[in-house]
């Protein structure tokens, strides 16, 4: 760090086992919380959660795994998969977290590109785990988590018995603040799933990044309900927020439910909860149905997925909070924007704004910067300090030849600076030669009570390249007549963007995080 | 940063400019306004303030400087001035600032030490500068600030036509972050002033840690009072967070006084005041005296001398404003701990907490950590990512065998991590072998009606080693009765602390930044 000239300030590593350190030594009076049944749920401080995780970096060394060494877990939101994180990273080992919703398939091929050494898994997915091992020979160690202490068995042991019997204090950080903290691989709705890196000094500046005031701005006076998975992006990075500021943690488990999360909130205090909108509308039902409250609760923050405005509306009026929206990608740490809480309604309804440490550029779809950056439509690439620079194992860059990473998403920009997501890039049609974008029709066809989920694809078609096919899911037994969302599209969307072809389903195909799959559907309606 | 692994993540070098770059970009709307007349104060946005410090930078460029080289400032808070920070910042020159409320004698030792070789002056300083530019021989260029333009003489050139004869757009950053940016020398109230160097790196990490919302919690829809000057340790950072955020930021120049502070809060809206509690003790005085309200006004960040319990209470009432009380160095650059926003009172008394990236320990007199590090009173030690390593030109480091930083300060923090500052370390009087602790008794006689400041002091004693000396200011004409200043200590400090000596002074010896100068007492009455 120092060239020729003697280093007049200190060196500090930014790796991310400061964060329980400090959450252990100045914030103590804080609880992490783990959703059990309604009398057993499990607290903990962060004093002694960073002392297990400590010691949990013993036990790993002394299952012989060491630094660069990846720990898989393939586990809900509780206090030991966080223990296995900290454990992990604190000792230099890359903590590789796994989609329990994901095919044995999918999960297989990325544990064996990783080349994962150990699984811990929540015990409630120990058949799963089980055939994990089998089809991925690095995997050594089973380590069962979220349950009661058993018998160890071969390469299988429970995390007490192995803090127990291997668990020893050890020195934490000591190694470069570029050294891999996390691995994530994206979702793949559209392609085939690639892994995300992070490295530590990414995670750190991402955390102080979202705890800025018209970010995150969690306090040490915040409890904050994690309703996003830790398998996630890093959970939004929240397992590292917390500690950073001395805020408590509720963490919710294998059940998401209205009911379950209701009554966390309740419990413990929750002030901010933090998760998709599909989540808080199971909330939000729930409450209507029981017509209970929660007070304690005074802000929701959503991302994942555009969130409709009515149902924003609804969460605002119905439970009293301040709702910001945020977009994100797992290539970004993951969080992109953010809408500040102090904002005005109508600025927090899009995508919010990007807090210092990234930047965005829109292009036209040929790679060149629109000549007007706000208020118009464009490809959206960003740089920043926590953006991809290169898939996990990838032979080239991820960017483009300016540095930028390409996130594949339309969107706009107004004079704000307030950022809204018009589509995915990859969904555009081009018929006749022309651009048409599915999203526009979504939104349209999606706010008829009669549907469910809509979905727009392209198909191949012989004169003009490719003709939009819209499938849609009914809310009720009988599909609605496809002359009436013809009619609904009218006058609102050119005449050539509406669809020939309208296909009612018994059920959309969802990928693991809740996202419409629109490869699957592709694959079904898009050939000609 | 890669070792033999390619990089997953994106290079992003910690560099001050990129604050500068985001409110240009993202944050136009925000404005940076200098105080002038009632009618005629400056207002520039920052694109335009961005543009004119890069065109600046090239100019410097043009005048032969490089890379690395010093560009000294004595100037009060102005656009001019935060113009010249990041010309010479952005540009990877170090931006010195000095104090023009010291001697010319102390202001030619820094020059000198430094090497500086450019310095930008506010125009009504033109005497000291001139004398500084004689005194200095490695000072080349002498730049007029916060004036009209005039003619250029030889080696003397004003700000606007600098700009215009040489400014240039350049690139900004593109070096290691690292980089020294800038250097400040501490004030040496009790020794000879030394030069704290900040890295890009350092003031990039220190800045993001004040933005947390437990710390200094600035928005995008914050009007922030610069009442500290940028002379005295980068005016807290404020010029970098606020562009850093959006928020406008509203400068005062030379006068700071409350008539002054009074017509800009209420002209520009300011929602929140950050300077020393003297500062605003004249602007709720000034208010009492027109009977006026600062509806804007939200918070005032207290910090750079311990701040009356009675003062703060009344900014509180007076003003309907929070007080966030701080404490910093700077050797800290200078943020150490600060007091939440949200706070409960009595938690807003103190020095704050230590928001995540900087670490506190107490020790002894000898150096050895306290056993109970709460509760007890010790002597102050830090570490963190904008803690100085080493002084400026200095051979060894600052920093004991550990790696800590010692304070000089004496504190104690309570079991919620809130610290509370005791006195200096220096000041400590042995008397008979056991510690005066001098700031017990300030305290006690400072609370009286009769006593405008006081201080106390050792003074060599063939007996006892050292025995106190009390040094007062009376608050009138008469010199309070000593036998009732002794009467007021009794019962509430040990007998053998009480003064033998106590000494009535017209006026008190302040040091440069307002502090009284126990250097100079002690020349005076310190000897036996």
């Amino acid at each position: 760090m120092t060239g020729f000239t003697p280093a007049l300030m200190q060196d500090y590593a930014l790796t991310v086992d400061r964060f329980l350190d400090h959450g252990a030594k100045w914030h103590d009076a804080a609880r992490v919380v783990t959703a059990g049944g309604s009398d057993d749920d499990q607290t903990i401080g962060y004093r002694d959660l960073r002392d297990r995780a400590n010691r949990l970096s013993g036990a790993l060394l002394g299952l012989g795994l060491g630094p660069g060494d990846r720990v898989a877990t393939l586990a809900w939101n509780t206090q030991n998969h966080m223990e296995v994180w900290y454990a992990a990273m604190g000792a230099g080992m890359v903590c590789h977290t796994l989609n329990p919703r994901l095919t044995l398939a999918q999960l297989a091929a990325m544990a064996v590109e990783a080349g994962d050494r150990v699984l811990a898994i929540s015990a409630d997915l120990r058949p799963l785990g089980d055939a994990l091992m089998a089809a991925c020979p690095s995997l050594e160690h089973l380590i069962l988590l979220d349950g009661e202490p058993g018998q160890a068995e071969p390469r299988v042991i429970d995390l007490e018995t192995l803090i127990a019997a291997r668990g020893r204090s050890v020195a934490w950080g000591e190694f470069e603040e570029t050294t891999l903290a996390g691995l994530c691989f994206t979702s793949g709705t559209t392609g085939a799933p690639k892994g995300v890196g992070y490295t530590h000094r990414s995670n750190y500046l991402h955390t102080i990044r979202s705890l800025q005031a018209d970010a995150m701005a969690l306090t040490a006076d915040d409890v904050i309900l994690v309703a996003v998975p830790m398998f996630h992006a890093n959970a939004w990075g929240l397992p590292f927020a917390a500690p950073a500021v001395g805020a408590s943690l509720v963490l919710p488990g294998r059940v998401t439910g209205g009911p379950a999360l209701d009554r966390l909130i309740r419990s413990h205090g929750a002030t901010v909860a933090v998760g998709v909108p599909t989540v808080w509308l199971g909330l939000v039902d729930h409450l209507d149905l029981t017509g209970g409250d929660l007070p304690s609760l005074k802000r929701i923050i959503l991302g994942g997925a555009p969130c409709p405005d009515a149902l924003l509306q609804r969460l605002e009026s119905r439970l009293g909070v301040t709702v910001q929206t945020s977009w994100g990608m797992t290539e970004l740490s993951p969080l992109g924007a953010i809408s500040p809480a102090t904002a005005q309604p109508h600025a927090r309804r899009g995508a919010g704004r990007a807090p210092m440490g990234l930047d965005l550029l829109l292009t036209d779809e040929a790679g060149r910067p629109l000549e007007e950056q706000r208020n118009a439509v464009g490809r959206l690439k960003v740089r920043g300090q926590s953006v991809i620079q290169r898939y996990y194992g990838a032979e080239t860059s991820a960017l483009d030849a300016e540095g930028w990473f390409d996130t594949g998403d339309l969107a706009k920009i107004d004079d704000a600076g307030n950022l809204a997501l018009a589509g995915r890039s990859k969904d555009l049609i081009k018929s006749g030669g022309e651009w048409i974008n599915p999203m526009e029709i979504e939104e349209i066809i999606g706010a008829l009570p009669s549907v469910s989920l809509v979905a727009v694809i392209g198909r191949v078609d012989a004169k003009w390249g490719e003709r939009p096919v819209m499938i849609i899911e009914p809310t009720g037994d009988a599909a609605p007549d496809p002359a009436a969302l013809r009619a609904a599209l009218k006058g609102r969307v050119a005449d050539w963007w509406i669809p020939d072809q309208i296909v009612a389903v018994e059920q959309m195909p969802l990928a693991a995080t809740g996202k419409i799959n629109k490869t699957q559907l592709r694959a079904v309606f898009g050939d000609a």
